[in-house]
């Protein structure tokens, strides 16, 4: 009996490691990896490229020997080209043939790389796997002095800072006006302070429209209005789903092309495939659509609740562990700012139908009359028939983000801002406020709401 | 129209503002404070004593002059002495009787005394209102050298790191084995470890049997095992509800003396009463029952509610605001280890008809390889037949106590332990684990409970 896993990061390696938990000697699990890695932290490979985390292996859970001694056959430079779903076999770039009785595809996410004249020059990275990390490092050591960072998500923002944190001079191109276009923008304002403040040239209202070469390396990045110098470009423009092998096999996708998953981590029609991570499309709680959301969080769970469901599967059971779903909770900092956001803003929440009222609160990170209180501003989106809370954003100085696991579980929970408004919230004054702030914000929402 | 409010801290002036914001002319009124302040952090006087906080106005969120310029009357040095519910006044002692319409008692808490020999000596202080941190500080100007606190919870334990911060010789003494008895005893242990650190002595298993004195001052605690020298004595053995005035009165009291309050914070039986604030017993969400728990957090919403419903119940309308009740959450830090708590433990879980099952991780604060991550145990009480959350308490280094909210959220949606371990919480390497360590302590209680 053979589990074939094709991927052998966190969504992989987590049902690999699940199933192999489980049933031991009666099941083979077989691990395809592309690259030379397994069960690293993606998300910290800028603080690895800043210098913050000091070594790679710092970010590796567990090694491949590791997940070996586990009775894991993983094999790595494995790269899958095909999948036969009748004949249950992937075929493999010049390594034969792998049969499976039941299938996990956890194939990733790569950056998105827009059709521009010299994307594909030398010296044009993105960075997803520890291997774009390493590939970012390696272009370090030609001493670049400009960087151009393309693009203002988490990671053009972490990529753009431990640029700096290397000594490089570095401009950030955004198409939108604000640095992080998921953040309300005024809020993103803070953030291009602390960018200036960092020394990072902000340039907003301007996608990039070129790549300038040189005998084939990238010399500049062109957009409109201006020529921005760069030996080094790094692509922030977000990631999509690596589902071609998926999809190619006849497997549906959804948001972000990724693979549409069930309740239970099983690709959508088939009883003997399953998908995890960064290559799914998910469940979205709050709009009840499907989204791509490549975090690792999620990869992990989705990863664990897939291994459980294929140990149900293979022992004639029906799955019981589901994956809920996600509602987009995400937190970052950039210099001293910390950034959380979770579920709507206007525009998502108007597209799903709700009818939402805004309100914003400036509060601090313990009780404000406390030695090393910071500024913080809260803002949670409401919908004003049921009263729900929809969303919510904060951005501060240091100790204010982690505040949006409160409005997360309020999410989760489908509290109303009445509700949250009155929950017993910790409080002493070296932690919040007497009214914690996410209780202040809920406050508000509530004076923009029918009596 | 006369609204008239005994007592001028959280519980009362919020429910004073909230009515006098609402009706403006349409209402008088009155509070009589029997002390000279409003509206303080009582929470922020051990911060005071320290020296952390510069001054006692820092914990002034609002002065009686600021209320009177809002249209609130502001009786100061006045202390009520009985209320007749009947003919609808209160009498007061020397300031004469005054009459109401609506009446709101929030009293709030006193330090409890045991009746020992010695209590009543010079240098024995509680500490709870801003009068008596004023007490403690006049105290220290007599330069004592060796303070004494008897008890542990929270508010011992804050006054014992103040005394340290003054520069006294601190002892802590306590009838349970390890400080802080509400929680755990093995992350007691954590807590005696830390005052150690900061020079502090903790003397367990020994509660005090007496206060020694010479000519009315105290001069040492004697236990059944030891004395200890004391130029000043702390009370830390919890407070009580200072409830008399109502009892008297003919309404009814509950846990640890406090005024029973319905969802709108309305005095059990009465419709023209409420009560609100450290002098009531609140509905206790988790047991069903009531439970007298001092803190502002709960004074500033059931004042809010009370006033409300005060607005309601003049306009000839029902109420509709309800204070929900309480988890029991708190939080607390004792020099550089924090400590937050909600819910049940095993105990009260018992007491409660639960099936209580026990699951204690360790973790840190941060991704583990991140600079700066510091560790923390997470302790998880669960129902094994509902698999409910039902309490949890976490200790660790900075960083760690915020997560108690995350518990609380859980607590007051009813979420199991599995849905708990699913949820979408933020994870980014500065800020968490991939599993948020609340995440790893539910599944650690999971693999505790049947299958």
């Amino acid at each position: 009996m053979r589990l074939l896993v094709i991927g052998g990061d966190a969504g992989g390696m987590s049902a690999a490691s699940t199933v192999k938990r489980a049933m031991g000697d009666d099941i083979d699990v077989v691990v395809l990896e592309r690259g030379e890695f397994t069960s690293y932290s993606a998300c910290g490979i800028p603080y690895w490229i800043g210098g913050v985390v000091p070594s790679r292996d710092d970010l590796i859970a567990r090694s491949p020997e590791e997940h070996r001694r586990r009775g894991i056959d993983v094999r790595l430079g494995v790269e899958a080209t095909s999948i036969d779903l009748d004949a249950r076999h992937v075929a493999t770039r010049d390594q034969g043939d792998f049969a499976y009785d039941r299938l996990l595809i956890a194939t990733g996410a790569e950056p998105i790389r827009p059709s521009l004249p010299g994307i594909d020059a030398e010296g044009v990275l993105g960075v997803q796997s520890l291997g774009d990390g390493q590939a970012v490092l390696d272009a370090m050591r030609t001493e670049p002095r400009h960087v151009v960072v393309v693009g203002s998500g988490y990671i053009g923002l972490e990529m753009a800072e431990a640029c700096v944190q290397r000594g490089l001079d570095v401009t950030v191109i955004e198409q939108a006006p604000a640095p992080m276009p998921l953040l309300a923008p005024e809020l993103g304002e803070h953030i291009a302070s602390a960018m200036r403040g960092l020394g990072i040239t902000f340039i907003g209202d301007s996608p990039a429209t070129a790549f300038e070469t040189h005998e084939g390396r990238v010399t500049a990045v062109h957009t409109d209005d201006g020529r921005y110098p760069a030996d080094l470009v790094l692509l922030g423009m977000g990631v999509r789903a690596r589902s071609e092998l998926g999809a190619r096999a006849g497997l549906k996708t959804g948001d972000g092309d990724g693979l549409l998953i069930d309740d239970f981590a099983r690709a959508e029609g088939r009883d003997d495939v399953w998908a995890a991570g960064d290559c799914v499309a998910t469940y979205d709680r709050l709009t009840g659509g499907n989204i791509h959301l490549p975090l690792g969080t999620h990869a992990n769970k989705q990863g664990q609740v897939a291994g459980k469901a294929i140990v149900d599967s293979l022992a004639g059971r029906q799955p019981t562990d589901v994956f809920p779903g996600v509602l987009r909770t995400a937190i970052t900092k950039i210099c001293d700012v910390e950034i959380g956001l979770t579920g709507l803003d206007e525009d998502s929440a108007s597209g799903a139908g709700f009818d939402p009222v805004v309100a914003s609160v400036d509060s601090t990170t313990i009780a404000g009359y406390f030695p090393g209180a910071e500024q913080l501003t809260i803002r949670v989106v409401a919908d004003r028939a049921s009263r729900r809370l929809l969303g919510g954003q904060i951005i501060g100085g240091t100790g204010s983000a982690w505040r949006i696991d409160t409005l997360a579980m309020a999410l989760w929970n489908e509290m109303t801002v009445d509700d949250l408004a009155m929950t017993d919230l910790a409080y002493a004054p070296p932690f919040s406020s007497v009214w914690d702030p996410v209780q202040v914000a809920a406050r508000a929402a509530i004076r923009q709401l029918p009596a």
